[in-house]
């Protein structure tokens, strides 16, 4: 059965998913590349990456989905609704490799890249989303694939079922926070921490079975 | 020499080291113990309590201190300073055992508990409050008690040279936040973390000697 969830999403010790402002020099603003090294150094990334507790965790990312969705602040820098020339951060051949709906505002015409990925643009609720990425998923699962807000989103409507979130040793002091009104939010899944000899704990969040 | 020190000093997930509101049946508000459960798992705490890192980590409380300071919030639920009987939650013989440093803006007498510990109350910056602190403990070292704005000044302010947090995997949404206004802390800390099997990380921030 087609699940959803939330892989690789990296925070500071004080629960911001990026740092501001975001552009298009600095997508994760005053973060820089800070939230995400401990990906870059696992061979999940690169040839000479390590494979331990990272790299397995990181692997997950690619691992039987068959749609993503994301947040209109994931998909481009503020304002990029305005160029009709904006394709997305990744190029001509995304890592995303399926349909991929970007919520936002102001869609507009389907993009088809290259390597299976084309992005749909949605003005659409969490569930209304969810069920368009599930129906185009068919068996395969569905990613949500960020920022913190659209994360949060998503928790807060009760439709995550696995969350694997990557706590970095920073305090950022400002940015786009993850946990926000997630109250109790452990409540609904079994929780487990694991740091890594990298410095990053991984957190993850599986949903319990419903009694 | 004396050093600065935290030790236990627990926040949920999203950083707060303390719920709401706080009251004399609920100290830590809606937080309830779900913050120090861990803690009353250990042999520390109680004999059938286990010896694993939580213990090692929080025997530590007792290592080596010749003073404490702490904020008004964790000497009494709020309007304490109106009652001339309260003498703190922990009767007679508070588990401090050295001269214990309450910081307030309504000084009162001193109070000479059993078991060592002796109440001062001060009106002082967190500098001010240390200076008196460190004479009173001599070689030893000087325990930053909490709560989490007290702790979270101490830090701001550059006093703090080892600093251990268990991060309990929990969501409170509400409470009195650790990490607020100490952006880039990790720059001058050597930060490790460690999980738990019983489900919390233990962080430790130790001060890198001066470059």
């Amino acid at each position: 059965m087609s699940r959803t969830r939330v892989h690789n999403f990296a925070i500071s010790l004080d629960g911001f998913g990026s740092g501001e402002p975001q552009s298009l020099e600095a997508p994760f603003g005053h973060a820089g590349q800070r939230l995400h090294e401990w990906m870059f150094a696992t061979r999940y990334w690169g040839p000479d990456g390590g494979e331990g507790v990272d790299d397995a965790f990181a692997r997950r990312f690619a691992d039987g989905f068959g749609a993503e969705i994301m947040g209109a602040n994931k998909f481009g820098p503020p304002g990029w609704q305005d160029d009709p020339q904006w394709r997305g951060w990744w190029g001509e051949d995304p890592p995303f490799h399926t349909p991929t709906y970007v919520l936002t505002h102001r869609p507009r015409p389907s993009m088809e890249m290259e390597g299976g990925t084309t992005f749909h643009f949605l003005e659409a609720s969490p569930v209304e989303a969810l069920e368009v990425a599930r129906a185009a998923a068919g068996d395969l699962d569905v990613r949500i694939g960020g920022g913190a807000t659209v994360v949060r989103d998503f928790l807060a409507a009760g439709l995550v079922d696995l969350m694997h979130v990557v706590q970095v040793p920073i305090v950022l002091g400002r940015g786009v926070r993850l946990w926000d009104g997630l109250e109790g939010l452990e409540s609904d899944y079994a929780v487990e921490a694991v740091s890594s000899p990298s410095g990053v704990t991984h957190l993850t969040f599986t949903r319990r079975p419903a009694s």
